[in-house]
């Protein structure tokens, strides 16, 4: 077996507000053969995504901090190149979190490996719609947002990974969407995606602004949001919200690259009344819906009811620009890096 | 049968951020005997209660703001001094919506009626720990903040009607209790009910002030937050706790009388993270948990492990003054008037 060797980044500092190329640092680093239970892997597939953001502050959070120096991580797809593991064999396609490098080895429990199924999916769409972004819409859509059919769904960020399935699940539940996003060419994917109502935030303009277009396009309220970006959004919402309206709190894109004291909203004292339910969560909580999501997720494409689409920067020295892309609205749908 | 006059109250004018007396107005009404389906019935006790605050501005709410000359409306106990329905007899112990009164007739559903048992309580009692309040902090831990034995709980204006009862509540249910009250005769009331910890927030001063003393009573966090009082207190609860906490988000008292533009938590981000649950509720979203309710009460009063205080005002013509005194600290427990 020949030397294999990674392309591994780390953070060279940690960045203060908005992430900036030099806070990044690439090396190359061997690549051993699997010990017992180990699998070795070559990626072909790796994920940025917003809430990396947040593991690049020291403080204590749901996951740990990344240390400087030390490989990132983040969702990756490859394939097994040598397996010392009875589970595994080589050419399995499996999902990891050891994105940010080119190869590795590791012991599957370690690293989060599924083995993924076959289900005629390309590759990369494991790490989009019917992966994390995909379940993260789906968990939060149903569980969290207690979804039920005829229900006005208010979800922001509506041209992201994460946002763009949260419009087509909401469609195919038949409920009423509205989506916000930035721009015209953001916007008129959204309404490519089948929401009935699109903002564009920019044109709104801030909390007024965004309000009167939810009132003029929800006349009657909303009863679920589903929150990728915080700030006005959230405020906007808790203003447009019916009586029992329930909000995922799925990510607050806004506040990421804050270095101020963020505002938060100022009319949360609504929530009482109207006895809303507001609830954060993230995804790896709601892992045991996986089974029901990969089988709705397969029926829904094949049928053409589920449109995905894909931002792709080639090349694994392109990781660091990506992940800065989608905080300057670089991406349409999922931002990925292909490495194979 | 003499002729029957009730003291009515009703709003001389809204008030414009803290209300005041002159805000108020009160006249003499004749009170009819009662047509067929309608009960006659003399208030013996009222209630004044912070919620009415917000009925007394001009928007939409889930009950519909209070209009200027017509008798304002709140918790009530009577007896049916004439009756012409058929499951009511003349001497029977009422509960309603018809305070600020001192007489009324009315269908009993129209007035929210229900018929007290006889369970060995003071008429009094029936609008305080067993009426409102005490389900409001029933319903509100238990349903809301999915209390579980060995949380630890956190409880904002806890020397009130309702958070007094929580925090008992919460010992009986074998839970850690921390308490917040506003000066130190209100903390030794706290503390006296069985709150493991007691912070006196005005000694606390504001955001900083409110996490340093919950991280230093409970180092691990809290599991449920049931909220009073808004503003500071709950960023510090979103602040200290744990993931999966529960926000039971009953009242914000902080905010009821602000003019300008409130503050909103503005760590509200965590709830991402820590996947928070922050759910407001009304308490009469939950009617269908009294009778459980009251066997539970009747049970904790008899054995002592449940007691309370009133503030008692005596008279129809205090009304006003009673509500008022909600807003400044005036009252130790539930604030009500004697009438009868």
């Amino acid at each position: 077996m020949s030397k294999l060797t990674s392309t591994d980044w780390s953070l060279a500092a940690r960045p203060v507000g908005m992430p900036k190329l030099s806070d990044f640092a690439s090396r190359e680093v061997d690549v051993a053969d699997p010990k017992d239970g180990e699998i070795q892997v070559v990626n072909t597939w790796m994920s940025v995504d917003p809430y990396m953001r947040g593991r690049m502050y020291d403080r204590e959070s749901y996951v740990p901090p990344f240390q400087i120096g030390e490989t990132l991580q983040g969702g990756a797809v490859g394939r097994v190149t040598a397996s010392a593991h009875p589970d595994f064999k080589t050419g399995d396609l499996v999902n990891s979190m050891l994105g940010w490098r080119t190869a590795w080895v590791a012991a599957p429990q370690a690293a989060m490996v599924q083995k993924l199924p076959n289900i005629g999916l390309p590759e990369s769409a494991y790490l989009g719609v019917a992966g994390m972004p995909g379940l993260t819409a789906y968990a939060g859509l149903l569980r969290v947002g207690e979804l039920k059919e005829g229900d006005t769904v208010f979800v922001s960020g509506a041209a992201g990974a994460v946002g763009s399935t949260v419009v087509q699940i909401a469609k195919i539940k038949g409920c009423t969407v509205i989506g916000t996003a930035g721009g015209k060419e953001k916007c008129d994917v959204v309404k490519s995606l089948g929401a009935d109502h699109v903002i564009d935030y920019k044109e709104a303009g801030g909390f007024d602004g965004l309000v009167a277009a939810l009132k003029s396009a929800a006349p009657k309220g909303i009863d679920v949001y589903f929150d990728n970006v915080g700030g006005d959004h959230l405020s906007a919402a808790i203003e447009a919200a019916r009586p029992m309206a329930r909000f995922a709190l799925c990510g607050m894109i806004a506040q990421y690259n804050e270095t101020g004291k963020p505002t938060g909203p100022h009319n949360i004292i609504q929530a009482v009344g109207k006895q809303l339910k507001l609830q954060g969560f993230i995804v790896s909580s709601h892992a045991d819906m996986t089974p029901a999501f990969h089988a709705d997720m397969a029926k829904w494409i094949a049928s053409g009811k589920m449109k995905y689409e894909e931002t792709v920067m080639n090349g694994i020295e392109k990781a660091p620009a990506a992940f800065l892309g989608l905080f300057t609205g670089a991406n349409t749908g999922k931002m990925l890096v292909k490495l194979g």
